[in-house]
This record gives structure tokens, sequence and C-alpha cells, in this order.
């Protein structure tokens, strides 16, 4: 992925020259020799005896950082200071920014917006604590809360290496639902420290969204939070892939003529997102879930010190298989897949029933790549961006959270996830569901309206509302 | 204040109208005839039976909010909803937003800012911890954290009652110092559970600016929090205040030929704010000062129950003066008040040595009123717009903060506090300054650079930067 992101694209080399003994062109000439164009130069510093410049170079197919790098390098006088390319340059001092709406331009507006005006307001909501959510930013901001513990692919990097990815959740959340999300990553990865700290900074957010925790600690963490906040709680990593994943199901299942209720589903990976597509899928319907994790299918024959696992045996796999994913897969409709790249062969797919359904959602290496099952599969998705049919949580969490914002709701509940699953599945209408297509784009741009919709009618309907929006 | 803010300005009255039994000409009517000019009409929602109209009307100076309230609540079939002045619009949602830098307009951008492509961002950080300051918005991002306990002169109000304060001060950082500022109220009171909190917040953040956090728990938090964080802490209500009253009174000092070495100095009042101020006045060569508060002057003969009052009897009060004001102020070169309104009378300022310097800072109400001194006092200062000489914090945390993030200091030491109170002093020219004019204007625009770029020489020399700023 490293080389991936930087050939073929523009990078921008930081260079300290010594000015006594190196002239630009000898850097210049260094850099074509390695099969780079220089585009632009900029001065960022200079003095008698060096200069600092930034050379913006586009690398030819030929080319790679790494050559033109070692190439300048190799000039006497050339100090190569940093290589950025464009995703790090979009990175520099971070992705969002905190804005007032309105400027302050007199000494009018500041007695409004702070002291000693703002102090009415203070009374206001100190004497109806409702108010909090007309007369501050709670009614528009979410938390997006990590402690870096399992990040992306990346595992346990720490709160300040998970940063990025809460900006990057940020930005979508305002640019796809209007959602002000602020990113929180927390110093401590102790459950009750976590629980302690989230309901700790909750006074000023609508909502929380917790992302990129462990399991099982996610599980609890969530859990209390729900219990003791009186704002949405909501675990992306869980709900927001089932959600996804539901919705691509309901439409694969459509395509395929099948029902939930009667469908042999096969989930492998029973951690927290297995755990709650489960959950998902059994309220909407589906009566043959079998889990499958390294001590083979969860069946209530056995018991399990994972308490995840030991709820999964209880509440599944109706017909005791055992055994493993051999046993578990023959026969099965659907294959759901959020555990490892490269589990599922082309041997357990065609012991499937006819026309399988096969979601394999393990990142960036899915179960099995869909090459080498294309013309035995019913239906294929996956996390990834470069295969159809991606199964992508920016589908949910910006329109569940503007519906759940919009009309107050004090949680986020099977109901609305059910709601959110239905809407993004309805996106794509009949006449444009195709197997290459059952799931739409993140920049379809009906998505947030239809998901914002259903969650609120099935907020209001499950009593969760606590306001009715105006259209 | 309440009257204060709403008359002889505009206000939106929010009516419902019976559409059967009342004709819109009989609500328009009922304003006008008490006194209101309709200037503005927004139709909110229409239906068969009933409509509602924002009214914007703008008060007369024989007029009232309540008599046009009721004026209007009088007609037959008219509803009145709400009444809304500026202030109350100027809140309406919050007052700060959350803007990605850039758009994401396509899969391009979104593979960039978030996955996969922020994976590689993610790992050079945890590869190199300090590169979050350059890749994430910890960079320029500063937390105003409070717990609601000692808001404005409102007293123990809660985080929610305390979010709009919270929230101005983040529109002030970003108006006056490009700083980016968020809100955090915490619900809880309790001094561990703020420093855990916060210390759990901590990695997205630069710097953390305390506020409103009531005495004593205020000083043992913030003294944990600079113990056990590598980046500024900062509790503005004392040391924004004590560096504000400083620049104000080198001024002062100046323009009546005294030395901070020599002056004799009462404090009155004995709290958060009047111990930061002391500690300023000992730290820039204060000498002769005494201490009263509620007990009398405090006095190293007597013990206290209160760690505050015993630490400020062992370091002031040099003569061991005892007894109540009177007994203080005697003699006393400058009176510096942080106490209640009106507690200090004109015979109190006779007894001041000649050209006496007054800072009566109690809000909203002073010490002593101006008027009743002026003859008399040489330069008097207060913390009110409305009079010359205000004292006021927002003279020093956006520079200061500003200063702080761009050398990357860990701390902001008592150097740097000291170089911000000269930084603002040195704004008034010789030429310029004046017994009505000791302290700039908050909307001078030279304040903030020449605060950043003394704090940053202050934090070099200190040995506190950990990043040389290019101009």
């Amino acid at each position: 992925m490293q080389g991936k992101g930087l050939d073929g694209k523009t990078i921008i080399l930081r260079v300290e020259l010594d000015a006594r003994s190196v002239g630009f062109g000898a850097a210049a000439a260094a850099i074509e020799a390695a099969g780079g164009d220089m585009i632009a130069i900029d001065v960022i510093q200079t003095g008698r005896d060096r200069t600092v410049r930034d050379l913006t170079v586009k690398i030819g197919d030929s080319a790679s950082t790494e050559r033109i790098s070692q190439s300048l390098s190799a000039v006497p006088g050339v100090k190569l200071v940093n290589v950025s390319d464009r995703t790090f340059l979009l990175h520099l001092g971070g992705k969002i920014t905190i804005q007032p709406k309105t400027p302050i331009q007199n000494r009018d507006d500041l007695s409004r917006v702070y002291t000693p005006e703002v102090a009415r307001v203070c009374t206001a909501i100190h004497e109806d604590p409702s108010k909090a959510f007309t007369l501050t930013i709670k009614r528009n901001t979410v938390a997006v809360v990590s402690d870096g513990s399992a990040v992306l692919g990346l595992g346990n990097i720490g709160p300040y290496a998970a940063m990025p990815v809460m900006e990057g959740k940020a930005m979508l959340f305002k640019q796809f639902a209007d959602v002000d999300a602020f990113p929180i990553c927390l110093d401590t990865q102790d459950t009750e420290a976590i629980i302690a700290a989230v309901k700790g900074i909750a006074p000023g957010f609508g909502g929380i969204n917790l992302e990129d925790i462990s399991a099982p600690r996610c599980f609890e963490i969530e859990q209390r939070l729900r219990d003791e906040l009186d704002i949405p709680v909501f675990h992306d990593d869980q709900h927001g892939t089932a959600v996804v994943l539901y919705a691509g199901l309901l439409n694969a299942l459509k395509l395929t003529g099948r029902t939930l209720a009667t469908a042999k589903i096969v989930v492998c990976g029973i951690g927290a997102a297995g755990t709650a597509c489960t959950k998902m899928l059994l309220a909407g319907g589906a009566r043959n879930i079998v889990g499958i994790d390294r001590v083979g299918i969860l069946t209530v024959d056995k018991s399990y010190a994972n308490p995840m696992w030991q709820w999964y045996a209880e509440h599944t796999n109706p017909q005791r298989l055992s055994g493993g994913l051999t046993e578990a897969i023959a026969g099965a409709d659907v294959f759901i897949g959020v555990s490892a790249g490269g589990i599922l062969t082309r041997a357990h797919v065609t012991s499937m029933a006819n026309d399988p359904i096969v979601f394999a959602m393990a990142n960036p290496e899915p179960e099995i790549r869909p090459e080498l099952i294309e013309d035995i599969v019913g239906v294929f998705a996956t996390g990834r961006s470069d295969y159809p049919n991606q199964i992508n949580n920016v589908l949910c969490f910006p329109g569940i959270f503007r519906g759940a914002l919009d009309c107050r709701a004090t949680v986020i509940n099977e109901q609305m996830k059910l709601a959110a699953a239905e809407a993004i599945a309805s996106v794509i209408g009949e006449d444009e569901l195709s197997r290459m297509y059952i799931i739409p784009s993140v920049f379809n741009s009906r998505i947030v309206e239809e998901v914002r919709r259903r969650v609120i009618e099935a907020a209001q309907s499950s009593g969760v509302a606590r306001r009715q929006p105006r259209e």
C-alpha cells in the first residue's frame, strides 16, 4: 500500500541545499535523471549558507519515490528533509477546523456571544436543561470516540495514531449529513475509565459514535453507556457494518429468490462485527444461522469461556451442527465472512446451495477473491472499493445520526437500525437491481435523506423520539 | 439585565394563529398598539386550521417586550409560542461548527482522508508519536474545559448551562488568534474524575484551557494536570485575569511614578484570581503585598484552615499588619479588588497614598463605582466594558495559546505569563498612555501578534519550547 499511494502521482520533496557547495541545477538534474518531472518550486527559507525549498515532482510510470529520493540524496550538499505525497499533505495540521457561526466584529457582538449577555442564555438552560438542545451545539454534535485499540486493520496503535481516522470520520459526518462531529481519542484502554470519560464529556454532545475499540471491551462499554446516557451511543464497527450488510443481504436475497426466514446463513468470525450482524439478522427474522470461529462451529452442545461465543451458541445453530467450516457451509445459502483473508476455498463455495450469496468482508484481503468463484457465485460482496458491491459503513452512520439528532432520539435501537438498512436497500430501484449492484454508492445523494426519514419514523413508532422534526 | 438585553431592540415573536377565528390584521394591530413596529413576517407553517408565523418587531423606547407580548396574547385566537431576542437567536443550535478543511468530492478524496490511505498516516504517527503535532488537529486545537461549578457570576449552574460560555470562548479563540478550540463541559465536579477525564481526552489537543471551575478544586486540578500532561494547561480565571491585571498595573505604576518593588499593594478577595494575581506580582518583583478576606488581613501570626490562605499569609504581609480593610488600605499605593461589589468606600480611598491606583474588578458590580472617587483616584480600572480601563481576559488567552501552540510549549510558565503581560502593556505607546487608557481594547489588532511573539521568546529562553516556529 505504501508504494501504491506514492507512485504514478505527485510528491513534494523538501530539500535543504548547502548554498556554498551545490547549485540548484544539480538537484533538478538528479530528479530528472531518476524519472521525475519537477512542476513547482517553493522557497521556504533562505540564508547565506543554506536554503530550504519544496520541490513538487510528478512521478512517471518508470520512476518511484525511492529512486528519486536516492538520486537526490546522492548529490553532495543536498539534504533531503522529508518527502510528502498528497495524502500526507491533506493531513498537515489535521483535517477539520472549528469555525464561529457568526463573526465577532465589535463590542456589541462580543457582549452577545460572551459576557455579559451570554449569562441570560446560561440561565435559561439552567432553568430548563432541555434547552441545551436548542441553545448549544448539542443539537447537532456527535463525539467520535476511540481508544485506538483496534484501528482499521492496524490493531492497537493507540490514541495518537488513531486520530487521523476519527478526523476523517468527522469530515464524512459533515460532508454527507451536515452533522458536526468531533474526534475524541482517549489515552486509556481501561473499560471503566473509558465509560467514565465518555459520560463525563457527554453534556455537550447529542450523540456518541464509538469507533475502533477492540472486543470484548467494546460490548460492555457500549451497553453501559447506552444504559447510563440519554443520548444515542452507537458502536459503528458493530452496528454500522451490520446495517449495511443487512441492506445488501436484503437485496441479494430478493435477487436470488430467497427469504431471510428460510435461508441457511453461515457467519464466519464471531467477534464484534459478526455478533452485531447476527443480532440484526435475528431481529429481521432469520432462523437458521450457524456461527463459526477458530474453535469450529459454535453449538449449544459445548460451552465456551468467551461469553460472546456462549451467547452465540445459545441463540443460533438450531440444528446443532458441529465440525469446521466444511461442515458449516455445506448446503448454505449465504456465507458472511468477517474473519480473515483467504480462508474460503472454491470447494467450499461449490458445496453451498445453488446460486450462493457470498459476503467476504475481511479487510484488506477478503475471505476469497471474487475472480476465483465468479462462474459459480450468485451474489458477491466485499468491504473493498475496487470490487462491486462494497459493504461500507459510510452508507449508514451519517444518515442514522442525522435522523437520531433531528428527532432527539434517546437511543439508536434495533427498529432504527432495521429501518436504516431497509432505507439503504431501497435506494436501488427494482429496475436497477442486479448482481453487480445490490448496494448503492456512498456518493448516492439520496441515501442520507432516505435513511434519515425512515430512522425518524422508526424512532417515533418505537417511542424513543423526543421531538417531532419539521420537514 | 433581562430587560436591558431586550428593550430598545429587535425581538422575534413566534405566534400560532387560529385561522378560523382571527385575522392577521388583529395581531398586527395589537403589536402596534403596544408600541411595536413590525418589520418582517416569516411564515413557518400553514394549515387549514392554524398558521405559525415569526414576527420581527422593533421595540420603541416607550414599549417593552412584556407589553407587546401581553397585548398580542390578549387577542382571541392568537397563541404566543415564544419570544426571542437577538442574543437568543445567535445561540440557536450553538455558536460553532466543525468543518472539513477539504471537500470529499469523489472516491479518490475519500480514500485519502479515510480508508485505505489514512492507514499510512496512522502508521507514521504510530512509529513517531511526535508527528501527531503535524498530521492531526493537535497542532492547533485547545480544549476549553469546565465543570460548570463557577460560571461567570452565576455560580454552580452545571455543565449544560455552562456550554454557551465555553462556546463563546471557542469563538474568541478562533476569531482573535485562529486557534481551533472545542468546548468540553464535564458532567462531574469530582476532582479526581475531572483530572482523569481531561487526561483521557488529551491526545487530540495541543493545550487545555480550564474555565469556570470553583476554588479550591481548581488549584489541585490545574497543578495535577500540569504535572501529568505534556501540553500547556492554563486556568484562565486565575492566570488570564492575573496577566491582564499585571499588564494594567505596569502601565498604572509607570503613569504614577511608582515601582512594583516599592509599592504597597492591597489584594482584597483571596480566592483563585486573587492568589494568581499575587503570585504574578511576586514573580514580577513586588515585595509589599497585603491580602485580606472575610477573616481580615492574612498574617503569618495566625493560622488558617484554608490552605490557600495559609500559603498567602506565609508569603505576603512582611510588616505583619493585622485588622480589617481600614487597617490594610491605610497608606496603600494600590488596591486590587477581586471580591464583592460595593465594599470599598470613599473614606478607604482617601486613606490611601496620594494618587492611588484602584483596580475594582468584582463583577458585575465593582468594589466601588468610579464616579464616587474620580476626583481623588489616580488610576481606576474595572472588569466592565462600560468604564475605561477594562481588565478583560480576552486580551490574554488567544495570544498566549497562539504562542504556546506555535512553539509547542510543554507548559505555560511564569516567564511566559510575565511576557504576555508586558506585551499587552506595551501595545499602548508612551505617547498614548493616559489615566483613562492603561489597557488596550480587545479589538486592538496588534495584541495577539505581540503577545504571541513575546510568549514564544519566553518559552524558548526558559527551555519549554519544542519547536522553532517560522515567522
